[in-house]
């Protein structure tokens, strides 16, 4: 084992040393590209003031063990196989939790807690979707988080299909009494998800009496996608629930050949008194500077469906077995590195807005703050938010050329994160560890975001790639920022 | 329209003149890789006997027409949306087997009829699978064709995860009283489908109390594949069920950790008394030979899931749409095209032996007979059985040079068909319509086999790749074996 870890140092020492490609500046990152605005041509960057030379050795020793360590994976399969997935509110998000704390602590992690957060607590129950003419069937669906359910009797209504909003506007008053179907065909997750969060108040402006949607993604094997919708206080409250794209075709095809499918959908969905649960930190506390922070972070809920292997299980994996590498390394940089595992990020966001709230005084010594909530896949480096100053890009794009020897050295041109959007509003830095995106929507708030969807080694080479970043920006000698 | 057409046949005309790529010796069709064995190489061939050059103009024709018209499609939907999926014994399927014989008098077919079939009757009933201990946990899962059920109660016991038969014969004994999985990693369909098809009884042989199997499929969301399984006599009956890939996963990642995972199994299916059902016959007779046949076919029986609309919907919609097709163009050949839609495929085969019992006397005036059972996707020809005669082979070589314009020009090492099985073994030569296999096994008997999954215009290709070969061979002034 010592063997082989020295191995891996001198292997990746080499790799670092030699290998300095440029970062890349298109972030190929699915959560990026939702937030990224169009960017026009960006101005020169001032050069580095940070000197990397010094880093390479721990770089290397870094890169080495994450990638000789089984811990993560066995961490996330324990979390996945024996806790589940973690809907906030519910008992095995609790657990989660709870293990979360119990472990960090046995790691030898600094201040580590359960900092208090009151949380929606919404639940499934029972749900169906059928079709009681011209034919009856059973189609599939998945109820989407947050919204009311069905009288117990389900609401029976003829369907009227619409590709997109303007197709709905047309219609009007057409869906009086009716169910509208949403197929509106996956062109990227950013823009495509407004049907999913915003679908129900839209068609209960005009009187329709229940939606369903096409589920978001680009592929399917009968595959129905949940997520987050959100009311418009201003409508009526009608239920809405994903339906898979075979369904969503299925009943394209039935409107357009004037079939006039009629449904019947039964939820049980409700929101049942706020819980309490908690956004989980732990530290590796700064030698010289241990005010200043660098914080990375995921979010510790999932949906209710599947493991919440990829979304986000893996991301807090990450960023907590980063600071667990560091602390074994005896890495201790001058600035504190604080791992947040927040929770209720898929729906409501209040673990990100707590921790804001109990953070305040300290968010002027946010050095920098970055997520990983994109899956864990092969990482491509970072997203960096488009506001941040040039010279912290700059700085950035330097120190990410320790990941070069691993593919992972792209400053994308724009990145942040939900959790993190709070305290980035109020001025932090914010930045999302970049991964390949090609499959992560495949899969996203679905049944099938399980462990086996997670390569080892793809994971290692995440924790790799965050604990280098944040390893580096937190023991700087000069500011992040420049003088 | 009529210039649609005109210009699809000169343009075809040109196609089929000027390409005359050779065909394809090796199959990439799924169903004709089952069935082949290790083939030496082939010896040469004989100079074919047959002429094409007469049959230009009526393959142009064929072509143009079938690419220029949405009947297969309509039909196909028609039989997926409105009827949807045809398990043997449902009601679903006799109303498929009516319209059919109401649909084909009405395109003018001769000799339309429904040949009566006895055929099993299995139903699923309610079913479940879940992890009881360490954790409790839903699991996804779909009972196997021909499956006893369980207890009411189902069935409890640890589970036991083995790769492949030689893991479970080391067990042995060990697996007495417990539930046997499967999880074989998917290596081709033929490869695989043993587990599917024989491991309740070889856990049963060691006192299993319960199989489950891998879903027999390259890829997952999820996705549980369901087909038919057998009982060895001599072992006791046990229930066997699919799992998805994911759950397969997990019990082996729970199993290799010594996590001992405690499972629920519970299954209502059963056979009920036999039913009813029919193979769906129409022909279009020769104006010479009408006593001798050119059999074209697939199977209108699917499983209880998603719509049957590659399997094998599409495959009767190709048969029979082929022999439309040539009655509309006005091209009788001088032999009978003989459409048949089989019955009870998937569960029992009691349609092919059924024709062939009935139709012995006539089965040595049975010149080819095509089966289409493989999805309808994008058409590369044909799969010969590698038992036919080099005549032959050397025939339809040069006569699938016809199709060398839309690329289905391979006659492939080997082929067949499920249905023509019985009649093959009865001496008559048997081919398959061999599409490109990329996807087939991704949706094979799931519920993700539905009609989204057929391009219309590569199933409109199959139908005409169909014909013209049908008519082609039918209407040979010489005898397609030779003289």
């Amino acid at each position: 084992m010592r063997f082989l870890k020295l191995f891996a140092l001198v292997f990746t020492l080499i790799f670092t040393t030699v290998l300095t490609s440029q970062g890349q500046t298109q972030s190929r990152n699915p959560t990026a590209q939702v937030l990224a605005s169009p960017t026009p041509t960006p101005a020169p960057l001032p050069p580095p003031t940070v000197r990397i030379d010094g880093y390479r050795v721990a770089a290397a020793r870094i890169i080495g063990a994450a990638l000789t360590s089984d811990r993560a994976y066995t961490r996330l399969a324990y979390l996945t196989d024996h806790i589940g997935h973690r809907l906030s509110g519910s008992k095995s998000l609790e657990r989660a939790i709870k293990w979360a704390v119990t472990e960090m602590k046995r790691d030898g992690l600094d201040n580590v807690r359960a900092e208090k957060v009151m949380v929606p607590h919404w639940v499934r129950g029972e749900e169906s979707l059928e079709m009681l003419a011209p034919e009856p069937r059973k189609l599939q669906m998945l109820g989407l988080g947050n919204s009311i359910g069905t009288p117990a009797d389900g609401i029976s209504a003829e369907a009227v299909v619409v590709r997109d909003y303007a197709e709905l506007d047309r219609l009007g008053e057409q869906v009086r009494g009716k169910i509208v179907v949403y197929n509106a065909p996956y062109k990227g997750y950013g823009a495509t998800v407004m049907y999913r969060h915003q679908g129900a108040s839209r068609a209960a402006r005009y009187g329709a009496v229940a939606a369903l949607v096409r589920s978001i993604g680009p592929v399917s094997l009968q595959t129905p996608h949940t997520g987050a919708m959100a009311y418009d206080p201003n409508q009526p409250k009608i239920p809405i629930a994903a339906i898979t794209i075979e369904v969503a075709e299925f009943l394209q095809r039935m409107n357009d050949r004037g079939d006039r499918p009629r449904l019947k959908l039964k939820m049980e969905a409700k929101f049942l008194p706020d819980a309490e649960s908690a956004n989980v930190i732990a530290e590796l506390k700064g030698t010289e500077k241990p005010d200043e922070i660098v914080l990375i972070s995921g979010h510790f809920d999932s949906w209710d469906v599947g493991q919440g292997a990829h979304d986000d299980g893996g991301g807090c994996i990450v960023a907590w077995e980063a600071a667990r590498l560091l602390k074994e390394l005896g890495l201790r940089p001058r600035r504190t590195i604080r791992v947040v595992l927040y929770t209720n990020e898929e729906n409501g966001l209040r673990g990100g807005n707590a921790y804001r709230d109990a953070h305040r005084a300290e968010i002027p010594k946010h050095i920098l703050a970055i997520e990983s909530d994109s899956g864990v896949y092969r990482p491509e480096g970072f997203g960096l938010v488009d506001t941040a100053p040039p010279q912290v890009r700059s700085n950035l794009q330097e120190i990410a050329k320790l990941l070069s020897g691993i593919g992972a050295d792209g400053i994308a041109a724009d990145g942040g994160g939900a959790d993190i959007g709070p305290i980035m509003r109020e001025g932090v830095v914010g930045a999302s560890l970049d991964v390949d995106g090609a499959h992560y929507f495949d899969i996203h708030h679905t049944p099938a975001d399980t462990l086996d969807k997670v390569d080892p080694r793809e994971l290692a080479l995440c924790v790799a790639t965050m604990a280098v970043m944040a390893y580096t920006v937190a023991d700087l000698p000069e500011p992040l920022a420049g003088n």
